[in-house]
């Protein structure tokens, strides 16, 4: 079993000509990496969730950017633009809801228009090479520090704690280290006795099982002592084990502290203030879309009912032509949380005041307007 | 697709010398009946959840107390009564904690103790043979009755009403009706249109999907607009869908109002609360256990790592070797629930006083002591 913080989740290849990614949807039976480079290929693997989580996929959007500018052959610069834009709003439109992927593509199509009067367009298709692999860079840094930032928490709770997780917010998520699981990560490196200092249970998070699959994955293979529960028995471990802490990742944050993860987060959050535990969200202040006032104005991505009923199984587990309900994300309200951990720090409410203090405003958006 | 209302749950065969029960691990994809009457047979049936719902296993469990009895040689009277408590005390293990299993086993069995004396073993076997018939007939009168109570919850909530379950407290929980369902059975007796006057939104019920194969079937089947999602969804569809009510079923209720259910129901509870939408526990008076003062009295089922890692999975779904949290069951606390749906009418706050002017008494125990 490989130890998933040295899995690469998502680099560009030698050549600098194509994006390699390990495909998520086969672990953890198979560890496969996959090398896409087409416009087409890019999006598949995003709405497939071949690459998933809000920071790698917003990685991905910047590698997505620079790919295809550098596969565009005009040499006329108001051409170049307007490829750009098409291409932009194509790979935006693989995934609404998480607000990395559009952060990153608006980032790397700010710069190429503030720069292209000045550069040529080779210049430029190196200038968005090098801003691609920053992005990288940065998301390494960032969740880094997000777990510093966690651990302390982890610290003050002492030695022994257990932590719950929803879904997958781990090294798999991002280019390294994780946000949700990042602080576990984190106290290793700080010498924590993976088998005796902590104790960590996976919610599974149907329909597509990514804690199953990856976070429970991840913790095991770094050598920690790591449970998987159904969803449902979040209730009965809060109650019954010894749980002292919550981390969970997120895909956009609204300014008033609304937050969109995975779907199950706000139960998972109601039933953590039910039993008085801490409900910490885990993000980079990329995550945090100060355009928008509150969760409500968050689009949440529908999927295909296929996903609950028969995906993963041999045979049809409901009825056929029954009616389902598959929103991918949820919206947790502010109210819920003990704090958002940044790589600037931990926010607590009020949060927009916070998120203001620490710096955090409103980016242009090129695209998801 | 069969309406699930005319299947036979549980039945004695033509002959008296079998059971005959719908293999519910067969369900949606097939509708198999299985004829069991060994003591191995009846247990193993009952472990493996081919015939389940703490009512129906109640009644296989009359059945079977009879079954084995009819299947002694002997006609010494002291013998016969030791085979019996052999047998009781075994049927009995199959499943430890919905009472109704050990409750129609104790009545079999002392209605066994108080007769012995006057009747020949032949007389005492006819007479076990009429009363596991007369625990299945009451239980369809019981479930019809449970069933008009919930009715009345719904017409208050008028026509249109979103009505939420877990797992399956349905007709296939029980001979017939169900208890969680009866309301749904009953409101079409009562000419409301299942299309329209109705929505119902099963969580699926991990690890073994109780909801999405037997609930979505039998509300579909019987002409209800339905709909299946993931447990993780429930907080979603009582914040974003019309949600009015909230019924489950239960295995055990202790005499303060706490009660055991299908894992996940503590937390659909807690949702509930938050979302302050009304949550009843639907259950014949003999799944009231007076002999328990709360919850923390009820022994919990823990099962097999492998029906969350393995089961209806084609490959295995979380990494080898990792830790499962598996609990069949949950406890729910009394202050949580809304009312108590019996065949004797609705208790509400406090359980105990309300249980005790139902006439509801605590049962002598020859098993589950």
């Amino acid at each position: 079993m490989e130890n998933a913080l040295n899995m690469d989740t998502v680099r560009l290849s030698e050549d600098k000509k194509s994006i390699v990614i390990v495909d998520q949807t086969l672990l953890p039976n198979e560890c496969k990496y996959l090398s896409i480079r087409t416009a087409g290929e890019i999006w598949e693997a995003i709405y497939m969730l071949r690459v998933r989580g809000a920071p790698a996929i917003g990685v991905t959007g910047g590698f997505a950017y620079y790919l295809l500018a550098d596969q565009l052959q005009t040499e006329d610069k108001a051409e170049f633009v307007k490829e750009c834009i098409k291409n932009m709003e194509y790979i935006n439109s693989s995934r609404p809801t998480a607000v990395n992927l559009s952060w990153a593509l608006n980032r790397m199509h700010s710069l190429m228009l503030s720069r292209i009067e000045q550069l040529s367009i080779p210049e430029m298709k190196r200038l968005l090479l090098e801003e691609s692999e920053a992005i990288r860079q940065e998301d390494i840094q960032i969740c880094r520090s997000i777990g510093e930032h966690g651990f302390r928490l982890l610290e003050q709770l002492g030695k022994g704690v257990g932590i719950m997780t929803h879904c997958n917010a781990g090294s798999l998520a991002t280019s390294k280290y994780g946000t949700a699981l990042s602080p576990m990560y984190i106290a290793l490196e700080h010498g924590w006795d993976g088998k005796k200092d902590m104790h960590v249970y996976c919610d599974e998070t149907r329909p597509l099982l990514q804690g199953a699959r990856l976070s429970a994955y991840e913790m095991q293979s770094a050598g920690i002592d790591t449970y998987v529960q159904c969803d449902n028995m979040a209730s009965y471990t809060m109650k019954n084990k010894k749980v002292g802490i919550i981390f969970v990742g997120c895909d956009r944050v609204a300014a008033n502290g609304d937050f969109a993860n995975k779907i199950g987060t706000s139960g998972v959050a109601i039933l953590a203030r039910h039993y008085g535990i801490p409900f910490y969200v885990c993000a980079p202040s990329s995550t945090i879309d100060m355009t928008l006032h509150s969760g409500d104005e968050i689009r949440i991505e529908q999927r295909k009912p296929e996903e609950v009923t028969e995906m993963w199984y041999e045979k049809r587990m409901a009825p056929e032509g029954v009616g389902v309900v598959n929103p991918a994300f949820d919206v947790t309200d502010h109210s819920l949380v003990t704090g958002i951990i940044t790589e600037k720090g931990i926010a607590t409410a009020p949060f927009k005041e916070a998120f203001e203090k620490m710096g955090i405003l409103p980016v242009t958006k090129y695209v998801d307007k």
